[in-house]
């Protein structure tokens, strides 16, 4: 809203956000959008990711099978992290929210177990809601910390 | 951060958080809490608001109309975020909980469409969750980023 | 965990985790978790707590009685917190899951008096969503604020 003077750091699509130095994220290989929502963005150290679900990025389609999406979702949210320059092993928080905490807590436990190869894990609050985007049964929200290099900007 | 001395914003009660800079924000012409909760905190350059629904400040009460109370909801998410120096474009994190994904994500897009002006857009996470306080059908959470400005306190 | 020394970037499994500085919080007196996730972890300024329920630490079992339950799981919170060198105090942002908003949000409410002694109170959002892992009935994730001493690390 006010504008900050100096500092610009990206090119002229995104003017506004440039001035305060909030970056979006649309890296390749990602999912694409379909709503009012970007997939992620970094502001100072932190990289936060949007609620990502077993969408396979080259067709942008809900994946079949339980494990399959949750293996998709985190991976999705990998593939945005890692653009900003975190790793798995950055993340500092996380929300899992399922359909079913009964039938898809474990999935999710061995999922994780095998993308974070046994730890140690960020902390996780996991939750069972109403209803999902698409009727899906998992998604899951990431926060990542991945300090600047020095000498580079952005 | 930088430990800021001197600068004792509240009564001897919460020594600890003057001394490590959490700000609580209670802007003029924003809602009213009626609980155990502050409507934002700033700390570093990052603001926390609490999740809002649709009520008009005026009155504290509930708008009528799903559409309007969505706009009145990120409203207030917004007059918070200003009263600490960000705007939307600011905004790194967003949390939408509706009662009715169905009827309400396509009402959400079109509120968001028209306060971010056709975007970029914050990152996302949207649910459906079985009830909200006063049985509301909207809430939002958001987090910003705006760097404090140099010579400034607070 | 692991201390930090040296510039690498992508070493054995942890390398990077410990290169930018995520700690991961296990204090002694908090719960022990079960499953893929840890209690907290500390980046830059901020602490991130995973969600906590009324766990009682020494048996790790579920408290009875919904205040009892609720009292436990803000004191579980403050327990890692605490760790990381936060007060409730140094809170920016709680999010309180519960299955029934009728009947607890008024206990949220009460013991949030007695542990913030009168506010004031950090962001908070509340939801009613359809299950907490054990079928619990309250769930409260918080973030918190609190620089680093200067001569620390870590």
């Amino acid at each position: 809203m006010i504008p900050k003077s100096g500092n610009r750091f990206f090119g002229s699509d995104h003017e506004q956000n440039q001035m305060t130095g909030v970056k979006i994220l649309s890296p390749k290989g990602a999912i694409t959008p379909t709503g009012t929502w970007s997939l992620g963005a970094r502001a100072g150290d932190f990289i936060f990711v949007a609620g990502m679900r077993g969408i396979e990025p080259s067709s942008n389609t809900m994946l079949e099978g339980d494990e399959a999406r949750i293996w998709q979702a985190f991976t999705n949210m990998k593939t945005i992290a890692n653009s900003a320059g975190a790793s798995l092993a950055d993340c500092v928080r996380l929300v899992v929210y399922v359909t079913d905490m009964a039938r898809l807590r474990p999935l999710v436990n061995k999922v994780q177990e095998e993308l974070w190869a046994g730890g140690p894990y960020p902390p996780r609050t996991i939750l069972q809601v109403s209803a999902l985007n698409q009727n899906d049964i998992f998604e899951v929200e990431g926060t990542f910390h991945a300090p600047k290099k020095a000498g580079t900007q952005g």
